[in-house]
């Protein structure tokens, strides 16, 4: 399934309940505040610099799923949220990321992103350095006008978390031999930390704190963590019918995830060669992605990273238990099983 | 005359202060609150990745002058700041610029900053990119504890500003075409705004605002430029002897700041083909430098440049009538001076 911009270019408002997934029920139920999300993002990205709407609408208008701000607003509504500051936030929160994949793109010398030409690919490494470091002002500005310190706490915290993670991904780049660990602490601060911020303002945003931000930190925590390792998985083709132009992109940029790490250390040696060479050395040949998508699968790799991914989706769901009962609630644990289902 | 890290590298405690300069009485004055702010400053360059430490490091102890968080401090003080907040916010200031310099010598693919190799240069671009997010991050962390969200506001606005007055040189780069009020605008932008946010927080962490706030704001717009465009005579040697290796950066990045673009507009035909050449088509010979620098003398560009910093510099000095009198903000007038006499 694929996930769009929108509840109108998405969700049908009058979905069957029975068969709707996770994600849609997510995106019916805070379709009407995402519209004032979207509005605020093409607001925040204005400048009277041409180049900067010019970018910033590239990635923005570019299908991206909106993930994180739905979360936000999600998280926000289980605690009843009123008013425009969980929009502000939610806005922000996505701006982040946004922020995030501009400076990504240029790190990972990427060519494409979400299907289209990557903004370095068109305005330079230059434009897309510094439109990410507006993008992140303007989120910035938008979380304060939000007001709530203990908000800006927590996103700023993530902010300086996930790059610090991007630096530990680059400083492991293309080893083997930095291992399990290494990959966990780099997805979750690379990835993670922005799920969990993006939860856990829902609850201080709303006046709530305590057990429920505890709660709401580690359901965002914990889905994340489940959420990147499916990536991880599904850029070797998950357990699906391959999909080749999906696939690859992490092989081909030589990232050490956890399939990788897993085949590699199940290999014997003419195998440890075959990702010593693919991955260290980045010598791939044209049949080599291929050759790794079937070493995952058949040294079990894929399914043991799907099932650490379902061990986090476990935590993610218990640690709603400590939030009060309700549809979106359960909407949230639905929202654990898709990402994780994404895989098959 | 050089200026330094920390007061007790410059500023003479016994100096006198009929010979001081504003700079020099400013060190020694806010020194004891700038060992508090340098102590920070290592401690928000911490992490557990090595490399952000030591790229941070790097930047941080190569001499910067800490002209702005100075500013922050001197401003607060003018206020009887106590506590701790205001030495957050200087710190954060500092971060604020530190990730500036850092992204900006990947755009501007700079070799050298303050006398020792760019980060870029040792590191890598990618590594650049990414702890500049990291310092950007720990900034607003810093701010968030100082606990106040007007100076966040400030703060968090310059922040986008300052990106956006780096796209706006961006896209005007290597072009003479673009003129004196493009070229305001792009150091308004990159640089006043940080200088304004530096001194403006100082009244407002004190808690005052109205006509304080607004004076404050206004003496660091004004000393921001008059600084930059001081800095950009520097740049071709301002009336002084010669000194080869701090000059022609700007003229070798084919960047049009004011002295080319005032010697550009009196030039004869063969002085337009010169300036053409050079800037916007980067084709520079040996001799190149010197004849520029001969140019924007002979021309009147450099001594209207200074002008034109002259009365900028008088407009922050006017700012400071609206706040109490006290020797500290006797120094902040005599600190616009030093910006300014620096050209002689």
């Amino acid at each position: 399934m694929a996930i769009g911009n929108t509840a109108e270019s998405i969700g049908s408002k009058d979905a069957d309940p029975a068969t709707e997934s996770g994600v849609e029920r997510l995106i019916r139920t805070v379709g009407p505040d995402m519209e004032r999300v979207n509005a605020l993002i093409y607001a925040m990205a204005g400048s009277n610099v041409d180049l900067i709407p010019e970018i910033a609408n590239h990635l923005v208008s570019s299908g991206g799923k909106r993930l994180r701000p739905m979360l936000t607003l999600a998280s926000a509504h289980l605690f009843d949220a009123t008013g425009d500051a969980h929009v502000k936030l939610a806005a922000a929160v996505e701006f982040m990321h946004t922020a995030t994949l501009l400076h990504d793109d240029v790190v990972d010398d990427s060519a494409v992103r979400r299907g289209k030409p990557a903004a370095r690919v068109i305005w330079g490494n230059q434009a897309s350095v510094l439109v990410g470091d507006f993008l992140l002002g303007q989120a910035f500005k938008t979380m304060v006008e939000a007001g709530s310190l203990e908000c800006l706490r927590i996103l700023s915290t993530a902010s300086a978390v996930i790059a610090e993670g991007e630096v530990l991904q680059l400083s492991g780049a293309k080893s083997l031999a930095k291992g399990e660990d290494h990959y966990m602490a780099v997805i979750e601060a690379k990835t993670a930390a922005l799920f969990s911020a993006a939860t856990e303002v829902g609850p201080v945003i709303t006046g709530n704190s305590g057990a429920a931000q505890d709660a709401m930190r580690r359901y965002g925590l914990y889905l994340g963590l489940a959420f990147q390792l499916i990536d991880d998985v599904l850029d070797y083709g998950g357990n699906r019918d391959l999909l080749g132009k999906e696939t690859g992109d992490d092989f081909r940029e030589g990232k050490a995830t956890l399939p990788v790490i897993y085949a590699y250390q199940r290999s014997d040696d003419a195998d440890k060669a075959f990702w010593k060479r693919c991955i260290e050395d980045g010598e791939i040949r044209d049949e080599d992605l291929d050759a790794a998508i079937e070493k995952v699968r058949t040294t079990g790799a894929i399914d043991d990273t799907i099932a650490v991914a379902r061990g986090f989706g476990k935590k993610a769901t218990d640690a709603l238990s400590d939030v009060p009962p309700s549809p979106l609630r359960d909407t949230l644990g639905d929202v654990v099983e898709f990402a994780i289902a994404r895989a098959f």
